[in-house]
């Protein structure tokens, strides 16, 4: 926790998380490749535990606390799937979880939550009504805070994501695809993609419509979006400081894509991997069919960071619902 | 093709298409599970080339015509997966392929058709319409005509799909569960399965709608539904005079399903594995959720059979849409 992220905190976490997590499957498909103009691998984490990669760092976090602070228990904010990875990852320990959830979140993410045993606490719908929330749960219970990605342990689990996909690939892709959000995902998949192959070109995918970590990408510090508008809804949050750090280390750059291409690539998602996934996971596939990245007939390996899709008002069919 | 099935013929099947077909995934989910009363193995054909199991009868059929034979072509009548998966094994196989397809046919699935290189044949709506048709382009052409699933090479085809299930488990399932339409792929998967291992069940799933096949199996002959009506539209065929024998021979049941109990099972599917199914493909589950087959703990296998949903129409969202 020392302001550092290194291979061999990623090695750790593997070993860690290994009895907690999947080991989740590459697919591809040839008419997608055609499309993309080269073979394009596609890292599954939308079958992960909880349906989504946050299994991966909330699991690194919790199972690396010492014995007497676990007892205390965990919290977080999170209306989405960090809250159920941390849910199912303090359970896995038997500790406590609280999280805070801001009112209106999607009933259906809040009573998953629920369901694996965490304490809900409800706030306001506002960034000082979550901190404020979260600030009076940890002085009661003495609970420690797992970040959603402003943290080494979570950054680490993370960072599993890659080591995994190359490990599974006979030969590297040319290029890796990661969404971008807190960067948490991609702090730590650049961190090990870079160790183990010095050659691979690491890409972060942001949204149009929350675009902060391009702009502060190219700034050298933080520079939020006011109010990020995108459909990516696990791609809404501002990219934290030491991520932005180790983005700035290790990431070759940073792509953005309109909510139109990201619509698109998830249908085709569904239509020719014949797999779920949610918005956010689709921006990687979306980048290269928008020519943000062009393979020229070489390999690429992209992240679906999740399957949580609202199956209720799947995007492409909003139009006609409405 | 002497009015038999047998093992062998489904093991010479798997080493003939070996090289043409996917190895598909089994898949599980403990919430699916713990619903179900047991574990549950989830065949995935819906990855399968052409989403559908109906790649593998196809390509049997196809690759074990002679070279003369061959070479004058292939035909069938089919507006669904079945003449996709014939268009592609004639294009592996570099023959012709001729397609009937029925006037006001999804045109998605003609297109997709279409551009496995098959030639269209437009008829008239009707069982009659597309028998003359079909009898007219064979008289053109010569072509041999490779039916959906009233052929013993097709059936031995479909049966590799049991072959595999159970070459991919340690342990053998109490119970197989296959969806039945014409009864191609139970008749090949019953056959190999019962084959291999002796003591399993092997049961039928129709839709409540389109159960020929349960009043068939009943009364020993063909009893067909005049018309049937139910959302798994690859099951609404009449099951075939030779399926029928060796269904009677080698099915221990057949139960029956309705339409809102294949909607929720498919909408699990897609909710808990992440993954697209078409409606024919949910039946399997929808059994087991009904309480139509009971598991008391024990273990079964579930073939989904394809993945080819429409997905600007998907049935849980039809009363909004509507």
């Amino acid at each position: 926790m020392n302001g550092t992220l290194q291979l061999a905190d990623i090695e750790e976490a593997a070993r860690r998380i290994a009895p907690y997590i999947a080991r989740t499957p590459l697919l591809h498909s040839s008419s997608i490749d055609a499309q993309a103009g080269g073979r394009v691998h596609f890292k599954c984490e939308n079958f992960q535990h909880v349906g989504a990669f946050k299994m991966r760092g909330a699991a690194n976090a919790v199972f690396a606390l010492d014995d007497a602070t676990a007892a205390r228990g965990v919290a977080t904010h999170s209306s989405g799937n960090h809250g159920a990875a941390l849910a199912r990852a303090a359970r896995l320990r038997g500790i406590t979880c609280h999280v805070v959830v801001p009112e209106g979140a999607n009933p259906v993410k809040v009573e998953s939550i629920r369901r694996l045993g965490a304490n809900i606490i409800e706030c306001e719908a506002t960034m000082r009504g979550r901190e404020q929330a979260l600030a009076e749960v940890v002085a009661r219970t003495g609970a420690a805070v797992v970040h959603p990605y402003a943290d080494y342990k979570v950054m680490a689990g993370q960072g599993t994501v890659a080591m995994e996909l190359l490990d599974q690939l006979e030969q590297p892709p040319q290029v890796l695809l990661v969404p971008l959000g807190g960067g948490g995902l991609i702090a730590g998949c650049a961190t090990a993609a870079k160790a183990l192959q010095p050659g691979i070109r690491v890409i972060g995918v942001e949204p149009e419509g929350a675009a902060d970590a391009a702009a502060s990408f190219q700034a050298g510090k933080i520079v939020p979006v006011e109010r990020p508008k995108t459909i990516a809804d696990g791609l809404r949050a501002t990219v934290g400081e030491p991520n932005l750090a180790i983005i700035r280390r290790h990431v070759d750059a940073i792509v953005t894509v309109p909510d139109a291409a990201i619509i698109a690539a998830m249908r085709l998602l569904f239509e020719r991997l014949k797999i779920v996934v949610e918005p956010s996971a689709a921006v990687g596939l979306a980048a290269l069919l928008e020519g943000k990245v062009t393979l020229d007939g070489g390999t690429a390996g992209v992240v679906l960071t999740g399957g949580n899709a609202d199956l209720d008002r799947l995007p492409w069919m909003m139009e006609n619902v409405q």
